[in-house]
């Protein structure tokens, strides 16, 4: 309740806005209700947007794309994705990537530098998870480098309707095996969001998160100290989402317009 | 010194006696110095033996055979290895056995019954700890059956020199995916040295341990309630090893003869 009493008064001015893509834009290949308006609205009133999903098995362009197709017009510089917080850390942090992720994003690590100390980077590599590959990725964190993450995720929901593993169990080995953390980049990881935030010169408590994933997205952004997180009830959201984790949603709305909505009332209670 | 001022007085008699074998037996594929003598000793003063090794890579019969070859007769029932803890407890447990172990040891678990409820064995299985066997062994485990693993050590020191990845950490894999922790059913494990002892009607407390290896072996036992664990200054032994563990050693000898002597000595003053 705190919380709330804190932005009913004059609070920070939500700056850039973060949202989530599936669940909360669009649905089964469909714009969601009120997406296009949320978003041209959010545009008008001067709002940086930042579309953060933690897709791990299609490159930036490719999901550009398919946003294109759905009819939402989007800028490269405003999708942000685990490959591109990975590749980001690595230049901020100046390593090389020795990579464990699926074939079809290698081609997102092509502009990194290969001269620097190596980082074995994990995402959902599927049937490249074999043996050789994560003993040859074993080898190389012997040296000591960091072991990052494009997410940690246990499983997916697989073609054959059946739960297969996703990239969370291979990272656990390797965590196990070397006896180090791994540092996650994906969404619900605090970095992930720090990363996303990099170039719009915006802090944290300048911006406001939108998802219907109550864990990754709200609590997540919430716990990285983003300003706001509004919880949509879209999507995966399930009836008393909101109670399950903390820090708990700043607001709960009904979809991506009423999210909207909600941050341009609170920046004018904010002005 | 609690536990040594007991065992100076009247005490349990030791009636099996427990010994690991690389280290303690042989080293190098040659037996140790005063093997024979101690284990020819121990069997004339009435006592059983149970050699107890962690190997995954050899079936029993290879490794009688090898016994046999450096000079050590030993009868099957002599020898206890991981594999043969597996099917012991499946069969206690009215499992059967989906396996994820080495090729090389399948065989071992062909007299088990294959129409009960599943459990999930997992070895060291080398190449074969890949997506889809991984992935196989996830799907099972959904239905809610145990995870056993013969071992769970981290790496190995391979062929190249190298270290290459074990069991442990394709296990920690499974464990994550399905949030269950996996039975480990060889050394330190307790349940490990329980089944040892199940075909010999003696109890843990009438069992005595000889390992060179302070943690799998001795604290092992002694933690599992093993009456009494002598750590060897021979095979993996390195000075002050003693001192890392708890429970520490009932007591550390030169090797496997002078700790068959303790044996005698501590069974005398116990009559």
């Amino acid at each position: 309740m705190l919380r709330n009493l804190c932005f009913a008064g004059r609070g920070t001015m939500i700056k850039t806005v973060l949202l989530d893509l599936s669940g909360v834009v669009y649905q089964d290949n469909e714009l969601l209700s009120g997406a296009l308006d949320a978003i041209a609205v959010l545009r008008q009133n001067g709002l940086h947007l930042k579309f953060v999903t933690n897709t791990t098995r299609s490159t930036k362009h490719e999901t550009l794309q398919n946003l294109k197709s759905l009819g939402l017009q989007c800028e490269a510089s405003e999708l942000f994705m685990p490959a591109q917080a990975a590749c980001t850390w690595l230049e901020l942090n100046h390593c090389s990537p020795h990579l464990l992720v699926h074939p079809a994003i290698e081609s997102e690590f092509s502009s990194c530098k290969q001269d620097r100390p190596v980082a074995v980077v994990v995402g959902d590599a599927g049937e490249a998870f074999n043996y050789t590959n994560l003993n040859h990725a074993f080898r190389v964190l012997q040296n000591g480098g960091p072991l990052l993450a494009l997410a940690k995720n246990r499983y997916f929901r697989d073609k054959d309707g059946e739960l297969s593993l996703d990239a969370g169990p291979f990272l656990a080995a390797l965590e196990f095996a070397c006896g180090r953390d791994a540092l996650v980049l994906g969404k619900p990881s605090g970095v992930f969001f720090s990363l996303a935030l990099h170039d719009t010169g915006c802090g944290l408590d300048e911006a406001a998160m939108i998802g219907d994933d109550v864990e990754s997205d709200v609590s997540g952004a919430l716990e990285a100290r983003v300003g706001v997180g509004i919880l949509v009830r879209t999507g995966k959201y399930r009836p008393n989402d909101e109670t399950l984790f903390q820090p708990a949603p700043t607001a709960v709305v009904d979809n991506i317009l009423a999210a909207a909505d909600w941050i341009l009332q609170h920046n004018a209670v904010a002005l």
